[in-house]
């Protein structure tokens, strides 16, 4: 079965790239360097509900993708976080967190109205993305 | 070195079991049922700090738990995140949150002010966390 994207996360986020059958997905919120991973499956909510080897190249993933991040932008701290207690479909946020950022230090989530980038800073950043995870080594 | 736990973390949570090198620790919050892991390394703040052993090791017994919670608590939603922008000393939350409870659906970070347990209440869930790290498989 085809998978179908919860139309929250496609209103929100756009498509920077799919990795091994998750989605990276941007968030359109300038306030943030903020990614969501999901994973292309159907009735998933949970980690767990992935198969254990699926779980573990997810997390794998957004590791990697923290690690990068942090050094890229400056970042004083990552977040990673799956809640999913609005919308259900399983998706995985790495946020590149700074030191007096809109929600510092409170968790990003429902604070706040969020600031859609411009299409250039959403382009320009959709290609550091890419650029990265075309280069990475795994 | 010995492991130092931050005082933050040692003042709002009980330790329950430590599991592999990973203390698994209750938070003084009746609201919820939530979990604190906190690997005993110093100078780690980020879930990349860790080794990849330990890291997965930490996600994998996270991942235990959010199992067993679930269904334990009858929990609507898991929620496991690295947070850490206060305290930054590595502690990975695992939450077992209902629809209504205190924070709903928002996530439960910085809202409110804590319930401490009662210590029957302490005591029994202790006991049951430590009753199910005993058995489990791996």
């Amino acid at each position: 079965m085809e998978f179908m994207l919860d139309a929250r996360l496609a209103e929100s986020s756009h498509l920077t790239a799919t990795i091994e059958g998750v989605q990276v997905r941007l968030a359109d919120d300038a306030r943030y360097v903020w990614l969501l991973l999901v994973p292309e499956q159907n009735d998933i909510s949970e980690l767990h509900d992935l198969a254990d080897a699926d779980r573990r190249a997810l997390l794998d993933l957004a590791n990697e993708l923290g690690v990068w991040m942090k050094t890229r932008f400056g970042a004083d701290k990552i977040n990673t976080a799956a809640i999913g207690n609005v919308v259900a479909q399983l998706h995985l946020h790495v946020v590149a967190r700074h030191a007096g950022d809109a929600a510092w230090p409170a968790p990003i989530w429902g604070l706040g109205e969020p600031q859609p980038r411009t299409s250039d800073s959403r382009a320009a950043m959709m290609a550091d993305i890419t650029k990265f995870l075309e280069t990475r080594s795994v």
